[in-house]
């Protein structure tokens, strides 16, 4: 079996990557990063989508980017949007980036998969990015994957012997409701997921950020129930 | 002025780097990595010539890469090696790599950079990486920091509006003695600066890792003292 490094956020995409590569006959090392996100309690559930797996090794990597801010994600002072109605992208302007972009994150998270995956001797990571349902954050794009691949190719020791990465997006064309149905159809427990970028101190969803309307929507059509919002009830 | 951030180690690479963007015109951000490098002493040389240099900013971020390894210079398991030859490059391996080679270390630091350079609305990066005195670096070749500067501009909110960002090496082709003439024209104190991968409990440079002995040969060959070694005496 060949070894992968998965990025592992808790949230459902990453979650479904990571068991598409499974499926694939990937052995996962799988990677979650303690950023200084204001939903970190997010990591609380990339442990227990990590155990659900059954990866081999789960690391946890601390880089505080509160210190450099830039997103509501990162940065008390600036508002979780809410009740976004999801502008498009328009001839004029192709590209809309939610304030919820954090400066440089899938280039800083897929270089420390890069440095892991090169000591593991691992020639390849596996990423749940998504291009289609919410196209306003640039790292989520084939051509920022491709652009990484060319670099990781020159910037390591494995590259330069012969051993070029390759970067897995299981999910970069598909819709979120895509997303769940491919899930639901490998037995995953979305439960254990975390998706809200705002949760209130209960630790319940908000319902309104990006990342839970664009949850509750897959769900909607998909057809499936959100075991995190059925629990709630 | 613009404002550039500056990979700022407390050698005297980064420090000399420093010193010609600030001569170019440069406003800087230096920004240092606490990576649970052997040689952490570096950080109090990187706040001494951040405060000699009159930085805007000195930022320190924390990424424990010794939970990664696979370097001399992040796992106690290995040893820096000493008393080096530096075999060259051939056509049969073209680049030898030695094991103080840290996995990713540049990407990784670049994208750094990056994230925060876009917070501060700076389009230049500065890096003193030189390919020309020691080759084994696959990330301080000038093909490397091309392709990072593409995948710049197709990772973040500058890029897709128009503002790419340029990383500026101005001393990827000098040899260590052009380096240090060059830093000496410009009046800077490499007193202040660390080189040493190995240092013993006294602080003193070991003298005999890769980065001692390119520093005295830098010296010797630009008929230079160095401060470190003359403080010594």
């Amino acid at each position: 079996m060949s070894r992968a490094v998965v990025l592992l956020s808790g949230g459902l995409d990453s979650y479904t990557a990571a068991a598409v590569a499974q499926r694939d006959g990937f052995l996962l090392s799988a990677l979650s990063i303690n950023y200084g996100q204001r939903h970190a309690r997010e990591l609380d559930a990339s442990r227990a989508v990590a155990a659900a797996l059954g990866v081999e090794r789960h690391l946890e990597l601390a880089l505080d980017l509160s210190q450099i801010g830039g997103s509501s994600l990162t940065s008390s002072a600036i508002d979780v949007p809410k009740d976004s109605t999801f502008a498009k992208a328009t001839a004029d302007k192709p590209m809309v980036i939610p304030n919820t972009y954090v400066p440089a994150r899938n280039t800083i998270f897929l270089s420390m998969a890069l440095g892991w995956a090169e000591v593991l001797e691992a020639a390849d990571i596996v990423i749940g990015v998504n291009a289609l349902d919410y196209s306003g954050y640039p790292d989520c794009r084939p051509e920022f994957i491709q652009a990484f691949e060319h670099l990781a190719r020159l910037a390591t020791r494995a590259g330069v012997e012969g051993r070029p990465l390759t970067i897995h997006t299981p999910l970069i064309s598909l819709s979120k409701a895509d997303i769940i149905r491919l899930g639901l159809s490998l037995g995953l427990d979305y439960g254990l997921t975390h998706s809200c970028y705002d949760p209130p101190p209960s630790g319940r969803p908000c319902g309104r950020c990006d990342s839970c309307l664009l949850r509750a929507a897959g769900f909607a059509e998909a057809g499936a129930t959100d075991p995190l919002i059925g629990a709630a009830d």
